[in-house]
């Protein structure tokens, strides 16, 4: 028999009755009834009983026996009666009656329960996280994740993708965030950096006549931690393809995405065709561009109703200023003064002077218009913004004025509230779409210059001739994300591979020819010399994996995380360093007053 | 039709005659036959013949393609002439005239040439890496490599082994190697470190209760560079499994090893079964831990021959010391002087004071040693020498003495000398075998103490007690290598998981209980929490795919690898950091004179 296991926990079955079988694990619960000791002996595969009587030769070695204990036993398994069976446990069919036990490794009294999963601290979480991933719901969510990663690989390879590993120790490339260096011994004074992502990289896979790359690849930004990002590292499914537009990523993609989600979801339905939203557009019905679909909600322009109009807030701004707009926000099933009045109290709370709205009612067999606003506008117009949003008795609507690019990022808000608040949202499904055209070019009111939106790699649309022709601001650019019930979960472009065009739209946004072969050298050089035209994109491995667990948390999604102060718990990091790892590396620690 | 290709470069085929079809790459070769333009277009997928006639209207484009430019064509199928149909070219019996010719990325007078190969200095094979990658086999190796990695994540996958990603930012451990160091711009003076393999997060994956993990894992060693060694970063095929033993390990990835192997062998006959072979065996034999065993040439010790004999050199040496002994090191149709004499100038060349030899021929029918060892020791112990070998005439014997330990590595070279210059190795298969038995400590001459001979988390055989009652040197490990050709290729061990055993192994090891708990804190915490037994290994990606490419250099398995002197010419890393970013990681560079 083998030296530890002749099944996992997992595997017992009626039909092993009678048989001696050796298990190993780990003692996940101990009862005393009467005498006999049941021990639920677990493993990665599963749970299943442990009777110890009295009579047996383990009873000893049984009664010394804690919690997580790891041990090996020896026994028989014998069926449960009928009234004993456990219906929820693969192996609830049977028990093991040990005649022999061994203690592989014995547990100190635990500092983080196991079973039951009680809250505890995230401190002392992290810092036994070996406790912690044992508990079933954070070690179910890991296998998932492993599994999703799993299933992302065996999909791109399916597709004809390979799998290529690019450099971790590279050059510094500002994209953004900020990098993490790494000190050379070698070469004292300098340093390599950490790639934020593989963007460069995989385009020069595309330079150097590969195709179809993807990988899942690690990515390190040193910015501030917070709840819905990691510190530190993350993981993208990342990827690039020559000889395409942005149709053949969408057609390629779009399956991928798709699987992976129906594989997951649990049975929750998943969108089989992924709506594809104009960046303007989702703006102005959502109020974001990484709308929940779930929430019916559609915000509608409502500005005509209120020029002119007895409400002189509204009135007085339409008139000043040409680009001023009122947006609605329809809320079906929310027309009572109560919840109206609670939505204008959470919009005071967000630092708004308020949320305008109306209701309407059903006051003896008349529908009309109710609340301030009603009054002010009077009962035609009230009557043509309920028209126009389709509205009826017992639903409301709520307003937003000004300028849309101040407001809309609160009116989509407001939406979310409202769906959820209303119970409108489906919470049971997952909705997918490509949001699409986004601007090339953004205003930096910090710097009072045009720069880069998203991603200065990517082709502008209309090429050249628009970046000489057009307004920078209204230039768009082939580039996407993917949505998913609020989150960007993917985000992609086309690449500009045309060294002249990269040169005229970096000069748009205040670089010079030399900025850019100094800050992305080696991907300038590379278009010199015969560049494919190529696109790509990367989806969010953390983010979809949490979808797909329905974590909250990064945390319950990832195996080893940093804390909140970006400790690593568990391993001590980070740590001094040797003044003789220092001497090597050629730098000195600045001596700082410590940090608030 | 699609915007850059109905087809790609290596799809078409005489079934496709008289279609219109689209071709986009790059411009591989061009020439001019009495008018017609020929060119042969690359792409990821192949190569295809493309004419141009002087009265096509693609013919003006045409002219001016030179080398390497993108270009998309339209064109007609045409079968070839049977007299130039190129049988060696999956398209070799269709060319595509042009119609239409549209250039999508020209390219500048290339710095590298990408047909036909000629040979290049490394420094510009590596600043134009993506021209270099172009290269038919660089290309070629890269996709094997990306098809050996996948068939590794799809065999460990098949036998029920998940891949986990490990944190990359961790904590200095160390491991026997320099660690790279991330300055920590949160905690300034503290820093982080890349990991030198995963080690510990693999065996607190087992305390965490997981089985079967494995990852195509990210390394980094801040290693001075070395012709065989990546600078920086490399590969390994990392795993790890609970409640195994040793022979657990080696049943579950012998047969992935040789599947690797055998997938892309091109052929060549695997070892179908591994020989295993005891550390201090393989030392006897093959002077070596890595023995090539393609080479057949087996050592013996045949001290005895020459105790007390003729040969007053060793036979002084022998009477001197008990620890000293004479290996054979047999040469199958060496037997010419000329050879012998040549090993021996080779043996001086070495720093040794030369290579003894007895060489064997038949005289006058009788069978006879000759040289002055053979003389110096008689007839009776040459003829015992030859009998011991199994030697005939026509062949050689070379002779080593002392004390084994300070000897066997030149003995082992000299074997490998022999073995290659007579032609006695079959280069043509992969021969696979276990060292098992590894010692546990070996003695540190610098410092004068016991230390570890390899990986200190390792369990000793026979455990608390070994290490208790035993000699520390004469105690083993269950640690064992796997070797191909002559090249260790994966190394893993059964673990040490009981924290008493631990402490008493690091404490002869000179280490106190302090000291266990300051470097491998985490996973000393985690051994006293229910620990199961486990083990694993790590088989070197790198090393692997060289064997299977048949590649002399890591240069040309790798994508973008940097240069001896640690630079990274394409990205141009390492890079001097702004002030800005010095100063927000609290660190600044020592200055320095420059280095020689």
């Amino acid at each position: 028999m083998h030296r530890y296991r002749s099944h996992t926990c997992a595997q017992l079955r009626p039909e092993h009755v009678g048989n001696t079988v050796r298990l190993s694990g780990w003692a996940h619960r101990i009862r005393d009834h009467g005498g006999l000791l049941f021990i639920d002996l677990r493993d990665h595969y599963g749970l299943t009983q442990i009777v110890v009587d009295p009579e047996s030769p383990a009873f000893k070695t049984a009664e010394t026996v804690r919690g997580e204990w790891v041990i090996r036993i020896d026994g028989e398994v014998k069926a449960r009666t009928p009234e004993t069976v456990n219906a929820k446990l693969p192996t609830g069919e049977v028990e093991v009656f040990a005649r022999e036990i061994e203690v592989l490794g014995p547990a100190k009294e635990l500092p983080l329960p196991v079973f039951g999963e009680p809250e505890y601290p995230e401190d002392v979480r992290l810092r036994y996280r070996f406790l912690d991933l044992r508990r079933e719901t954070l070690h179910r969510n890991i296998m998932r994740r492993t599994q999703v990663v799993a299933s992302m690989r065996r999909r791109m390879n399916e597709i004809g993708f390979n799998e290529f590993q690019t450099p971790i120790l590279t050059a510094s490339s500002p994209e953004g965030a900020r990098d993490f260096l790494v000190p050379s011994r070698l070469h004292n004074g300098m340093f390599y950096a950490l790639p934020q992502a593989p963007q460069q990289y995989k385009q020069l896979l595309m330079m150097s006549g590969f195709d179809r790359y993807f990988q899942i690849a690690p990515c390190f930004r040193d910015e501030d931690p917070r709840a819905d990002r990691f510190y530190g590292e993350f993981y993208q499914l990342d990827l690039e393809m020559s000889f395409v537009e942005q149709e053949d990523i969408f057609q390629t993609m779009e399956p991928v995405i798709r699987g992976i989600f129906e594989e997951f979801a649990d049975g929750k339905p998943v969108s089989q065709t992924f709506r594809r939203i104009p960046y303007a557009e989702s703006i102005r019905r959502y109020g974001s561009d990484k709308p929940d679909l779930r929430n019916p909600i559609e915000m509608q322009a409502v500005t005509e109703h209120f020029a002119g109009s007895g409400f002189k807030v509204f009135a007085r701004m339409i008139a000043s200023d040409p680009a001023v707009e009122v947006w609605a926000i329809p809320a079906k099933t929310g027309g009572s003064r109560a919840f109206c009045d609670r939505m204008n109290a959470w919009a005071q709370g967000e630092g708004q002077p308020g949320l305008g709205y109306i209701f309407w009612r059903e006051e003896d067999g008349k529908l009309g218009g109710a609340g301030p606003l009603a009054k002010n506008i009077g009962e035609e117009r009230t009557e043509a913004v309920r028209t126009q949003l389709g509205l009826e008795a017992g639903d409301a609507c709520f307003f937003v004025a000004g300028r849309p690019e101040k407001f809309y990022a609160f009116a989509g808000s407001a939406r979310t509230r409202v769906g959820e608040e209303l119970n409108l949202v489906d919470r049971e499904r997952f909705e997918l779409a490509w949001i699409i055209d986004f601007p090339f070019y953004e205003w930096d009111e910090d710097n009072k210059k045009v720069d880069f939106a998203h991603n200065p790699f990517s082709m502008p649309q209309g090429g050249m001739e628009a970046l000489q022709r057009q307004e920078p601001l209204s230039i768009k650019a082939f580039q996407y994300d993917i949505v998913c019930n609020g989150f960007e979960i993917a985000s992609g472009g086309i690449r500009n591979q045309l060294p002249e065009v990269m040169v005229k739209a970096f000069e748009i946004a205040g670089y010079s020819q030399a900025d850019v072969e100094e800050r992305f050298g080696g991907l300038y050089r590379a278009f010199q010399y015969g560049a494919p035209p190529h696109g790509g994109m990367a989806a969010g491995v953390d983010r979809i994996v949490m979808l797909l667990c329905g974590a909250k948390n990064l945390r319950e999604i990832a195996l080893f995380p940093m804390n909140q102060q970006a400790h690593d718990l568990l391993m001590g990091a980070p740590a001094e360093a040797s003044p003789a790892q220092l001497r090597e590396l050629g730098i000195r620690p600045i001596p700082q007053p410590p940090k608030g």
